[in-house]
């Protein structure tokens, strides 16, 4: 069959003409007669694929020189436990937001590790806003302070960042990266898993300030470390050479897009039009504060759940893929990352209006 | 360019037609109109693919019920310090055998975090024999006894699996994995880094005996438990979705091929002509004692070091790529993993006999 538009929260749709280079170059990359999977790590070829990356991320993020950028393996998910690993002291305490699942989930696995204090929960509003600042109870001497700018479950996104003062700001922006430009010295670390706006899962970018690299404790193994992965150019051991490829092209896809202002407008279009059709309907409903729902993850229901199965099905066949909510929340949620092209979603749009009519 | 024959000893070669399945699907997996690469790894889809994944390996490997295989994200070298954090209590020993680069590196992350005790070390040889069993001094009461049955940049193999009685073997098996049977009921646990004979680099392949998972200690963080990953089918984020399915078309490759007892009379015969043509041409040398030769990775020198470049240009002029030995060690290092058809090692062999008549 031809493409689809692909609405699934991650792993996420990837730009057509990404995946097209990445197919022309599979049996011969570069004309090197192998692919770029089959290339040792330490090449000169491959160190290049590696240094135009950084280079791009650097570009294309406005990242200052005192900020390394790691290319890690694995997924956000295995940060939860390793960023209290190395940030913070073993009697030291870490701020944590909960705004949502993932949020929720990082602080659980710091609790395990670090004396972890929830310095602001919006589980009473069942995490449809964003907590205000004001409110937050910061602890005196902690290592740092984590939040998620965007809840990819809930569709629930910072459009700010937060000031927390001196402590560092350690932010998953996994489910937004990419999405918008982004004042990268306003936080200590900033990391992404890559399977949503940057490529294939099992990649993890991270943007860390260098003085927070000589905080890891001589305890923790080197391979866990960020300051020995900082220092090997993130080849303390084999990477993960293809998923770090497939990035580089996902950022110089970008950079001929016009980068991330350009990103940022196409975005913020996609996402208003989206929620006012949902809004204007009378039929579909968002339950996401109006200031802080996401421009990444739109998560809405139909009037009962019963429609649910209709929907999905019609959506498939009209080229309308993995509109299904999170097993945790139902519903439906569409997740409109850099790769969803405006078309997709005039797509998406026409087919609920279409529905609601039909269904009403 | 065509295909060259690549000896890289990893990211290494792969089949041409797994490479080639890959690139026919890149746009449309499945009739899907999507890659592989952008499907939730919750999908029915998906989860087929890496159910069939697990049975290959069960098959390809004969593994027992009583174990889990897992697919775990990033590469073996993480492994060196999630394993004495899984298999070990705070105070308990554990045992390494140290015949190269690789275990010893096991070892010294290995010692960061538990009591760890060197019962055997191949350094006084240089590395160039497998230690006698006799003369290992195990610690009564370890947790477990880990060694490396291939030495990928030595080339240095155990051929027999060495009897530690009843300590779980631990044994990281990177470069040696799926090139032979294997009788996993005489281990505790088999794990390999993704990049030499499965698939991309960013995967780890575990075989671990499910009581083993039962003694991780509850101040290790979630996601780096073994038992939590066993517990969730490797899923407890997301893992490295496009990998895990490249190492399933890699599976299937075998299998089409004869499973493991054919790959290993295949591998056996690669190896011995191109070790008999060392031997036999007074001119290169390999310095393993013929009883521990790998059957992987085949270093070798030239009679005189200023020669190497030009050996390394004409070969690769002659589509022999990768053949630079490991900044380590220097000279030449072919490696033969299962991807490298006999013709290229035939055609190897040509070379390095015409190259020392012309050089003699």
């Amino acid at each position: 069959m031809g493409r689809i538009f692909n609405f699934s929260a991650g792993p996420a749709a990837l730009p057509l003409e990404v995946l097209e280079q990445a197919q022309a170059e599979m049996l011969d990359w570069n004309g090197r007669g192998a692919s770029v999977m089959e290339i040792s790590h330490r090449s000169k070829a491959f160190i290049k694929v590696a240094e135009q990356a950084e280079a791009d991320v650097r570009e294309l993020l406005g990242v200052p020189q005192d900020y390394a950028v790691l290319f890690l393996q694995g997924g956000a998910t295995q940060q939860f436990a390793l960023l209290p690993m190395n940030l913070a002291g073993a009697d030291q305490a870490v701020d944590y937001v909960v705004t949502g699942q993932w949020s929720k989930k990082a602080a659980s696995e710091a609790k395990i590790l670090r004396r972890t204090n929830v310095v602001a929960d919006g589980a009473a509003g069942n995490y449809t806003a964003v907590p205000e600042r004001a409110g937050w109870k910061l602890t005196p001497g902690a290592a740092y302070v984590h939040y998620c700018p965007n809840e990819t479950i809930g569709g629930l996104e910072f459009h700010t960042v937060p000031d927390v003062g001196d402590v560092p700001l350690v932010a998953d922006m996994s489910s937004t990266i990419m999405s918008r430009p982004v004042d990268v010295k306003r936080f200590g670390v900033i990391y992404a898993g890559a399977q949503k706006n940057i490529g294939p899962a099992g990649l993890v970018l991270m943007i860390i300030r260098r003085d927070l690299l000589e905080r890891v404790a001589d305890t923790v193994p080197n391979i866990l470390r960020y300051a020995a992965q900082a220092k090997e150019g993130s080849m303390l051991n084999t990477p993960a050479t293809y998923s770090w490829y497939v990035a580089g092209l996902v950022f110089a896809w970008l950079k001929r897009r016009g980068g991330l202002a350009a990103m940022a407008e196409i975005n913020s279009r996609k996402a208003g039009k989206l929620y006012r059709a949902i809004d204007e309907s009378g039929y579909y409903s968002n339950p996401v504060e109006r200031a802080s729902r996401s421009w990444m993850n739109v998560p809405f229901t139909l009037p009962r759940p019963e429609l649910d199965a209709a929907f999905l099905a019609e959506a498939e066949k009209a080229g309308l893929a993995e509109l299904k909510g999170h097993r945790s929340v139902g519903g439906m949620r569409a997740s409109i990352y850099n790769a969803m092209p405006e078309a997709g979603v005039d797509a998406l749009i026409q087919f609920m209006a279409d529905f609601a009519r039909r269904n009403g």
